[in-house]
């Protein structure tokens, strides 16, 4: 149907998550009647996710690839960085957009540690490129000079989320530190009615007395 | 928030159509954690968009920029090289991807015509880049060898649509040639009760007499 080049476009870019094929043929065309340059300035983000990032030693968020003599010595990210952030805390997200997404909402103001991904509802095996050893590293105080006081294990209230946090505070229970799950219940600006039931079993275990 | 690189990928990625902020930061992440490979198929296939496609001189879809030696003489689409479709009906679409939704359905056998786009419904110059010249052209029998005996106007039942519609009528009328619109009503499977009122007028003024 389509000629080749842009059938081969359409292959790669519905492998996307969130694009499927359609999308990636409305890509096409669009990007095929626009102006070279846009199609230039994919190609260098493309480029730049290789070349110019890199990852947090401590918390595993992205960090710019920085040439030599730019980059400060350690490679921390601007959050591990900040003298100013609660350094007894840590808040451990499954992805970096998880940690935008907090960071952004101001509510927090400590540290962070990027899992990478969640426990599998599928395969029982323990998933090997999570930065769990990381976390123990960090929360153990053998990575890194802060004493953690708290772990907050801000993961989505998900089946695979629940395995991955049962798993984390069973890990973490024989190091004695607090570990602490966000709370569950109806999102703001919902309503009852709408609410299913595991979210409302979630929401009546974590109600609150009023005074 | 994001590091440079990545900031970078989503305001470039966040530009493209149905894509938003959030999205192209996921896909940034998603990237990063995934196979060099992958990045390396979406600039390649981004480059194969510059140098491997060009345009049929005669409905304007896509084809493959093959190397000299390779490519037929004229630059000929699949459509307007094939003697077994109906040479006397050519089908105008807005974009090649309505062209491709027509031809997957299998309900059309004959001609294509790409628009390239539709009228503005806040700017009522006539847009210089539509291929109408072309289509004229095509109609007065002064490109191609065939005789064209109706023009089926496949444009969606939209204001710029119909902008366009309405246009193409008027310019075409002179030509005596057969010129049709596709039927508006209700699609397949969709119910009376949740019809829009526009919808539903189509619907009764393409009202067919049951025998």
């Amino acid at each position: 149907m389509y000629p080749k080049p842009i059938q081969d476009f359409i292959d790669n870019f519905a492998k996307l998550p969130g694009i499927g094929p359609r999308q990636a043929a409305r890509l096409a065309f669009w990007l095929l009647n626009d102006k070279k340059n846009t199609r230039e300035n994919l190609k260098r983000a493309l480029e730049g996710l290789d070349k110019e990032v890199k990852t947090c030693k401590f918390c595993h968020f992205a960090i710019e690839n920085l040439p030599a003599g730019r980059q400060a010595p350690e490679s921390k990210c601007p959050f591990c960085d900040n003298p100013a952030r609660d350094r007894k805390t840590i808040c451990v997200v499954e992805k970096e957009t998880d940690l935008a997404t907090i960071e952004k909402s101001g509510v927090y103001k400590g540290l962070y540690h990027v899992l990478g991904g969640l426990f599998s509802a599928l395969d029982i095996a323990i998933p090997k490129n999570l930065k769990i050893p990381e976390l123990v590293e960090r929360i153990s105080g053998r990575t890194g000079k802060e004493k953690i006081e708290e772990v907050i294990l801000a993961i989505s209230p998900t089946h695979e989320g629940d395995l991955t946090a049962r798993y984390l505070e069973r890990l973490l229970k024989p190091l004695k530190i607090k570990t602490t799950r966000i709370g569950r219940g109806l999102p703001y600006g919902s309503e009852v009615e709408f609410a299913d039931a595991k979210t409302l079993s979630g929401a009546l275990e974590s109600r609150k007395e009023i005074k």
